[in-house]
């Protein structure tokens, strides 16, 4: 090793794995080793361009907390969280996307056809839809943790005039593969900008918004879990995501209906929603 | 960008970029973007893998403090502090290497031939060399920083036993370029095992020590600021070095001497010393 060069530190590290490491632990030290020296050789990274990058992930440390993650954000603002998601995707199935630093354990079950808008002002929203698999068969009994923004933008963990677990639910398909809610109309929001994030951001000349979205969990025995957002494709962010969450088939539709001819069957609220209202469909293929 | 996939991401990504970010900016950010994706893309990351990475920053995050960075141990056990020290080392000068984290400003100043050793036990090693210029000529006024752990392998900012400052200072080159100091020898020693860093060097197998060194600043007005170590050729981990810091040129041999008479003239401890001594020749180049 006292002969290491700049052309050779690469095969220097590599050559310290000891023979008994596991293929693929082999395989990620080895790539990260590979791009983390090629990405310094090939920029002639300065000592002060490295002194700023610790100081950014320092700065991230210093900012985590049990309710904030800077690391996950870091992830999503870079492209490396969606990465992974689609990369993971089951073929076939509805695609996955980013679950988000905001989801919370133990969100209440909500019946077929239950309501998450409450008291909240803004448009009552009615979503449904039918969970299938690959071949077109509706499955039944899937777990659908659904969690979603207020009007203001804002969680229930980050609004401490929200209940805790407002605008959470964990609903269930029926037989038929269907599920019904009603809710409020989510909104688009920013990412906290207040860290080194924020600092990225702005050193990029991008924005920190999110598009409005629906997050879902679909979990059922003998299926792939399936970690998803929808949007709504008229949304000012639907293009520019900070995130890169979106894709083509998350796309859903907030279609305005003027009479309440058109509220499906068995809303827990049917009598106190007024027209208009606006339905959201979205279907979900879970693969196996 | 709701068309994003695994192979359009990083494109995405980098159309995020504003077109006034400076070129430097724009490189770094493109290079950083293309490795960490294509890191992804070839060993298909998975979200347990994602996720165990992200926690080995926020661990990280967790025992940093003032007094110990564990990014900065992340870089160095990884190869990359090392490699931007050498992209950076002056051509024609002597090599840099790793400052570490263990440097203290305001070393006391210590005049030609004074000693560092003071009453610790442990082989006396008498350091001399000739600081000079690529044109072979010998640079006066040139302040060198030295520091080094005690025969316990600790500094003195790890030892509540030593005096801060001990085995600690600036000296400075006579109108010959010439350097002479007393000292006690250095021991090898382990970084710190404790944090992620421990955990990420047991998985590839590595041991956590450092052969023993010197830390060397050398400054002077119109050359290049050349920050480096010297370290034993005969010593245990000289080929296995946790932090990739030995180079060739900086290997320095402690040379027993049983008689006095090799004793330089100069020594403020000269009629202290005792038969057998060390002395450890190490002559620097520094660049413009």
């Amino acid at each position: 090793m006292r002969n290491v060069e700049i052309s050779t530190i690469t095969e220097a590290f590599l050559a310290t794995l000891a023979d008994d490491t596991t293929p693929r632990f082999r395989l990620l030290i080895t790539q990260l080793a590979r791009h983390l020296h090629a990405f310094a050789r090939e920029t002639e990274l300065t000592h002060a361009e490295w002194r700023r990058a610790l100081e950014f992930l320092m700065e991230a440390g210093r900012i985590t907390t049990d309710e904030r993650n800077e690391f996950v954000l870091i992830s999503d603002v870079l492209g490396l969280s969606s990465l992974v998601d689609m990369t993971h995707s089951a073929p076939g199935g509805t695609p996955s996307s980013v679950l988000g630093p905001f989801h919370l354990l133990g969100a209440p079950a909500l019946p077929y056809g239950g309501d998450l808008k409450a008291d909240l002002a803004g448009d009552t929203i009615v979503v449904s839809g039918v969970v299938s698999n690959v071949l077109g068969e509706p499955v039944p009994n899937v777990t659908l943790e659904i969690w979603q923004t207020a009007p203001n933008g804002l969680y229930s963990n980050q609004d401490p005039a929200m209940d805790s677990m407002a605008l959470r639910c964990q609903a269930r398909t029926r037989s038929d593969g269907a599920y019904l809610f009603s809710t409020v109309r989510p909104a688009p929001y920013s990412v906290p900008t207040d860290g080194p994030v924020g600092d990225l951001l702005r050193g990029m000349g991008r924005h920190a918004w999110r598009p409005a979205h629906f997050h879902f969990i679909a979990e059922a025995k003998g299926y792939r879990t399936l970690v998803t957002e929808v949007f709504p494709r008229d949304d000012p962010y639907i293009d520019t995501d900070a995130v890169f969450g979106v894709r083509e088939d998350l796309l859903i539709e907030f279609v305005r209906q003027d009479s309440l001819e058109a509220l499906p069957a068995g809303l827990a609220i049917a009598e106190k929603i007024k027209a208009p209202f606006y339905s959201v469909q979205f279907d979900i293929v879970l693969a196996v």
